[in-house]
């Protein structure tokens, strides 16, 4: 059986969604598998209307935003999103909307990006995380 | 040996409290042991005068606070805390203040909420954690 | 082989980085490998000039930052990087740069504190964190 990262996205801020895309792509490449749960404000980072515009940086950080926009853009780092469709298209990536998150807010499908494989429950997810090697809370 | 959940919780924000307990609801309804150790600001939101009244947001996301909240009322989520005391009802949940959060600000037994299994140190609940499937920080 | 705790440290607060070095510190007392890998803010708070004068504390309990500041003082709690370093010294502790966010913002060897043990890429992280029998993002 493959080796296995799941990580529940609960921070839908734009510096948590790098790490985010970042180790998914990393695990990609080494071959494990990836489990990505998208819960709460993760999960509403993840709404077509949401995700490319979301310029959402964490308050602690916040005056430090601007100089950080300006490097990624000097840079020319690829957006988050599609860092993480990148990952998806080269390894064993699955992103699962928090069925409850989904439910409470009146999610539709089409709300939501096409990256999505599914809503599960907490408790799928954590059949799933805990024959993971590594699970993360971000 | 039972399958076993860890949670440090760090932060005391109403909206990382939820996944706090919804986690520990899932993983008790699986038949999973959970030990949830409260630290910092995490045990501070366990005081008797802070759990019910506590309506901190993370202010990463404040102004979506009052909708979010309206939807909590209008769906009747139960609160969070109300929450863990069912999964600690309904499996082997048990909650642990840290030793250290606890001594230096002076806190007393009185002063924290009755589902409180005890107060340990950052070593033991390490010895605990290490032989968990899942261990998060929240 | 040793048992080990691996440590994703995102987050530059400082009420945040307490923990970091907690954790670290009572992992290697009871004889674990430990690894932290720095990265964005977190790699950030461990340049030489901000190491000793980052006085962040997180927004959501910004209020709290006074009273909390003037117990740590009371008591005599060290800082949390005299406790890392510390940690360091009395076990198998390693303290890595993660190396995306040390290229993306030009940083030096020289203009980080000297107990950083080398520069990693994610890829090599993950496959360390996943011997490790805890992994934690903070």
């Amino acid at each position: 059986m493959s080796e296995k990262l799941s990580i529940i996205v609960f921070s839908g801020t734009v510096d948590k969604l790098y790490p985010v895309a970042i180790l998914a792509s990393g695990a990609a490449a080494l071959g494990m598998d990836v489990e990505i749960f998208l819960t709460f404000w993760g999960l509403n980072a993840f709404r077509k209307d949401m995700v490319k515009g979301n310029m959402r940086i964490s308050k602690d950080f916040e005056e430090m935003a601007p100089t950080v926009m300006q490097v990624f853009k000097e840079k020319n780092v690829p957006h988050w999103f599609d860092m993480l469709k990148q990952a998806k298209e080269m390894g064993n990536v699955k992103v699962y909307a928090c069925a409850m998150t989904y439910d409470l807010f009146g999610m539709k499908k089409e709300d939501l990006v096409d990256i999505i494989d599914g809503v599960v429950g907490v408790g799928e997810f954590l059949e799933k995380a805990k024959e993971s090697q590594i699970t993360l809370f971000i």
